[in-house]
């Protein structure tokens, strides 16, 4: 059986200006060889919602895969969402299991939950949610067309999420711990733990964050109980900094 | 007078692997709106001769210019040329032209003008030469596309080459240096040149051949006078590598 195929849609016109570099297609590339799916097809178009429709509509037809990155954060011209749901002759609205996973979020970091946040729970009645561990807001598999977001490190963690899907066995379930101190720091302790479990997967998405360090390290595994063991592990190797 | 819009299509099977980054989306999108272009699409495809002559007739028709890199090498996947000669319908074969400034290159690097290296004089009849002063054998632009070259040092040199004449003024001409020392070494005596010579520009395009670094420093002006005796003094800068 030939290998699925797939095409990657970037949205948006800071990579069109040139004012910032897309970091996306090598990561998706390299992920998508890996897993014996073949990418034939890029397209970069800026926040234009005919331009973004034409390109969903065309790929989705052409290939059996559609992975986009951008335009599904809080501002308006966050338009992605809107534009994926009319090329499905879909219905959009926020929806309640994408706003109950925000306001637990915003409410745990203290922050107001406001209107333009809300947007972000803005998902199409027919998708289903991309899991998002680093920073909750989810995407959407809407048909063969898996929607995410444009910042890197959310968007290596959801190819990973869709990945794992994809890919079939088991599903998969994961945990994320967010640690306060630099990769190098984590990166010792916590390759003993990923040698130490070898049926569990650990991934380590950075950010600096008002000047801090750190970085999401999310577990994915098929068992809760071994997942939240692990967890807890790595949480106790830095007491100070979870 | 709204700006003039331009889409980009890169050729190549090793972006879309993941086995290499693309560099020259990034480089182009920049200079064009440095130039006020506004680049509205970038597509990627494989090395497939259907794939690229679809995605030409459809950035063609749809956009002012087309920018295209990869695929004009010498080697038997390099079928950019011979695809876009097709899409618009014209003939295409070793065009003397081409082949005397390669045969003129080869001969005086030592190096066999062999049958692979003759492939490189592949230009469509009613196309025009993009200058390379990097590695000679030249782009062509046909109708509204300009097919450069892969390689991030001659597609840079090239994209220089088309917009000195997309943006008007009077016909640019270039000469070209080679010097066999690090950029660090170079940069300093060449800015002091570049400030003393305001109405030439200076480009630089680096190069590691053989395990030596080096670059090509290309000088663009409207007067050959001018340029051949900026080019002495450079030259003149750097003795022993040149």
């Amino acid at each position: 059986m030939p290998n699925p195929t797939a095409a990657m849609l970037v949205i948006g016109d800071e990579i069109l200006s040139g004012r910032t570099r897309d970091a996306n297609m090598h990561h998706l590339a390299g992920k998508l060889t890996e897993c014996g799916i073949d990418l034939k097809e890029v397209r970069v178009v800026s926040d234009d919602a005919p331009a973004i429709e034409t390109a969903v509509k065309d790929l989705s037809s052409a290939y059996d895969h559609v992975f986009t990155s951008g335009g599904i954060g809080p501002t308006h011209d966050d338009i992605t969402a809107d534009c994926i749901a009319r090329a499905f002759d879909d219905h959009i609205d926020i929806r309640d299991d994408a706003r109950d996973l925000l306001a637990t979020h915003y409410a745990k970091q203290g922050h107001d939950f406001n209107e333009a946040r809300q947007r972000m729970a803005r998902i199409p009645d027919r998708a289903t949610l991309i899991d998002n561990p680093v920073s909750i807001a989810p995407g959407f598999t809407l048909e063969n067309v898996h929607v995410m977001a444009g910042v890197p490190s959310v968007f290596k963690a959801m190819v990973d999420s869709v990945l794992a899907g994809l890919t079939g066995g088991a599903p998969l379930q994961s945990v994320s711990v967010r640690i306060e101190r630099g990769e190098g720091d984590i990166a010792g302790p916590l390759g003993k733990l990923a040698n130490a479990h070898a049926d569990l997967s650990f991934g380590s998405y950075p950010f600096i964050q008002n000047g801090v360090f750190g970085a999401n390290i999310v577990i994915r595994g098929t068992n809760a109980d071994q997942l939240d063991a692990a967890a807890q592990t790595l949480a106790q190797l830095f007491p100070e900094d979870t």
